[in-house]
């Protein structure tokens, strides 16, 4: 069995993975992959088994690659956990030395006062995962990577400033994903939450009030609400809605089902264990 | 009078100023700047008397910096200017030479499946803006950027590719922004919208689906609702909501003032005339 997550070693995304190993209770092999979308391609081609992606910061908010594929791919989440992230800036140099600061656009947001209070005239260069900055920076000393602890003990870098995010705590929630298809997906029973996407009729007034009304009506409690653009206009959106409870109680099934009759495309991703804690 | 926007010159902030020069029928200065806080930061200062600003692209949603800078300052949203997005991929190399690919995180997000599909194996970096990436492309023949048509004549470089973005149309709102208590600020009288910024009481399920019900049984159209995290936890967020309507007319002024009194935090950004035509 193989888990596919954004590489390489000591990324957050392994942080998680393994979190999701001990859940599990086995030992799957872990798959570094170049991206979320590498992710999302080697498990439709049954390369891995199960994929760990990045969903929501509680900083920077939403990855919207992942919402966005999410909704390309017919996949189900079937987990989920909470990773405590807590930057660190990494170099082979001194802090006099640094004229580039490397690392995932989510986590330069997430340190962007840090950045500005302290390095003003850098460079900022992205990267495909925070890890690969650390990778990336053990080559220059002029570079300085934002990534994890645990990369500076993997890539053999110094600490040059710790716990560097912008805000506190600073929490990513990843999910874990499979195909729909896979055997060993069993719906969840308790401590449930369901994720849902729904793309509303546009020319309907009131449509969004009238899809909430569905869950709130049934008592059913609404965890996250978030906009995506349709990709079709401006103004023109998807919504992305986290409930609690699975699609095996009553009326969250009576819910869904109500909507899916009202709105012009409804995705059920699934029903899994809501999981806050490492 | 000035205007401050994300430059240098030929970045996609200054057509839209341009668009709002030609609104405002007078001929104010531009100021080019840094980045999108120091927009905000010279408005605060008063070295500028507008900022025009990206909030929200068609393809890869909103500008989480603009929404987060909107609700740290006390300033009003006075216009809207909508722009039209070419990508072109400038350099003055050969496409066989390119190895770096820069530019914007929004603009290199709206062009992800192109440069997956064309340019494998390069190295992605990130400027501050488009036409940044378009300075910086003079130098070295083994750079591209993705910038405007315009950039390729303002820094001389050729279009090896051209409407690049992954999805057409491809638009980006900017809003114009002014110090609340500038005196040239007239409320909005026809084709308006208001923006607010609301904080729920989290411990109050269906707050959400309460707050729309003030719209909406008011008849006004909600025109856009984006959650952002409050940076305090995990599954805490503010909205922010674009509705038709001002401030003056009595249905919108009754359902903001019975807001007021629900909500935990409501942040009135102001009644601007709607704007979606360049």
């Amino acid at each position: 069995m193989k888990i596919g997550i954004l590489g390489p070693e000591s990324s957050y995304s392994e942080k998680a993975a393994n979190i999701w190993k001990a859940h599990l209770g086995t030992n799957p092999d872990i798959s570094y992959l170049k991206d979320i979308s590498e992710v999302f391609e080697t498990l439709q081609d049954n390369s891995i088994d199960y994929g760990v992606v990045p969903i929501e910061n509680s900083i920077e908010g939403s990855v919207g690659v992942t919402l966005d594929l999410l909704l390309e791919h017919e996949f189900s989440i079937i987990g989920e956990v909470v990773v405590h992230i807590h930057h660190c800036l990494l170099s082979k140099g001194k802090k006099e030395d640094i004229r580039i600061i490397l690392s995932h656009p989510q986590a330069l947001a997430q340190c962007r006062h840090f950045i500005r209070k302290n390095y003003t005239d850098v460079e900022i260069r992205t990267t495909g995962s925070t890890s690969h900055a650390a990778k990336l920076a053990t080559e220059f000393s002029e570079m300085a990577a934002i990534a994890s602890r645990k990369a500076s003990e993997s890539f053999g870098l110094d600490i040059l400033a710790e716990d560097i995010q912008d805000w506190k705590p600073d929490l990513t929630r990843f999910v874990v994903i499979a195909r729909k298809q896979d055997k060993r997906i069993q719906t969840c029973t308790h401590d449930c939450k369901t994720s849902i996407i729904v793309y509303l009729d546009r020319d309907h007034p009131g449509a969004l009030y009238e899809m909430l009304g569905e869950l709130a009506t049934r008592g059913i409690n609404l965890t996250r609400i978030e906009s995506r653009p349709s990709k079709m206009s401006l103004g023109d959106y998807v919504f992305y809605i986290d409930m609690n409870g699975s699609t095996k109680d009553p009326n969250v099934k009576e819910a869904l089902d109500s909507l899916n009759q009202n709105v012009y495309m409804l995705k059920n991703l699934g029903s899994y264990q809501s999981y806050m804690e490492e």
